[in-house]
């Protein structure tokens, strides 16, 4: 199984390499970070330069994409050579993904027309303006395009990915490989009060 | 708070980016890869390459360091440049942290003689061979020295972290901008069965 991964300016990195580690560590699935050329291309928070080992054009078939989301969606959405990369991908591929606000750009690509989907919770309703259902659910399947909620979400959904394509045995496996086991600090359902104070540590660009 | 996070060839890349991605979000930190040039590194997939941004030399005190682990482990421990590195910055650090095999470098550099000290399930027993006590928990504290358990543990350690230094309602803003409220689609209390095989897709380089 062959995955791509756009990279673009200001993508949020676990929306990126929470996916990757699930779906690299199975046996027989291969991640290739793709980008408008090969080079680096850095992080939402100007720290982290990841390298896109491909062009669009090297990649013109994969069996499955993951688009990040962050803060240069925006920019993102309005990059015609990504947008008609994942346009023409989208014809062939297995599964079309998004984590967080990669749904946005999936729906500037004319994925999500119709669809079911979600992102992050600050900017999911606004998926409506794109011709999307919007979903409050962690993952949510639309036939072959599977969209994540928030940053972290991500890796629920590539576990998810693996057990549809390599069986249940196989993303047990890397669940227990990855020893994703995991203990929040804090319960998700205490912390509505705090919404706005993260809104201002994640800019979603819009 | 200055963060450094040393890189090593064939490091895990999720051991670096999740506790990466929570740290760097919360306001007032920031977050420099290291390595012993400046320069690419490669992970243990071979397919996804970080750049280091500052050589060790480069950031001789920072407040807290997380050492990553991957199958780069074993020349990791045998690295004088990175272990003596993590035993200089550790006389100055605020936390001196790892995730997964990870406290094998730690233990390499002098950091976890007589410490209660935790790793990847697979391999946390071996860290009695190196001076250490070996706990079965997803995250440890002994004194200013964390460690967490395999790969995806160290989002866990840095919300408690962030937590620890910068008061809980900074790690919650935190953690529900990174949306962590995960849901695995498996629970990792059946799969006991799966060991074996999830040691074969994870290679701790022992």
């Amino acid at each position: 199984m062959h995955v791509a991964m756009p990279l673009y300016e200001k993508f949020t990195a676990l929306d990126v390499v929470g996916p990757y580690t699930a779906l690299a560590f199975a046996p027989g699935w291969k991640v290739t970070f793709v980008a408008g050329q090969r080079g680096p291309v850095t992080d939402d928070q100007g720290t982290l330069t990841l390298m896109a080992t491909a062009s669009y054009e090297e990649v013109p078939e994969p069996d499955l994409i993951v688009v990040p989301g962050g803060p240069g969606t925006v920019p993102a959405m309005n990059d015609k050579a990504l947008t008609d990369w994942i346009a023409r991908t989208h014809r062939h591929t297995r599964w079309t993904t998004s984590v967080c606000s990669g749904a946005f750009v999936l729906a500037a690509a004319g994925v999500l027309g119709g669809r079911r989907a979600t992102s992050h919770w600050g900017w999911v309703e606004h998926l409506k303006g794109l011709g999307a259902e919007p979903v409050n659910e962690r993952v949510v399947f639309d036939g072959k395009v599977v969209t994540a909620a928030g940053v972290s979400s991500g890796i629920d959904m590539a576990l998810a990915l693996l057990a549809m394509e390599s069986g249940d045995r196989t993303a047990q496996a890397v669940q227990l490989a990855i020893e994703y086991d995991p203990k929040p600090p804090f319960d998700m359902t205490t912390l509505g009060g705090l919404k706005e104070e993260a809104l201002k540590l994640i800019d979603g660009g819009f």
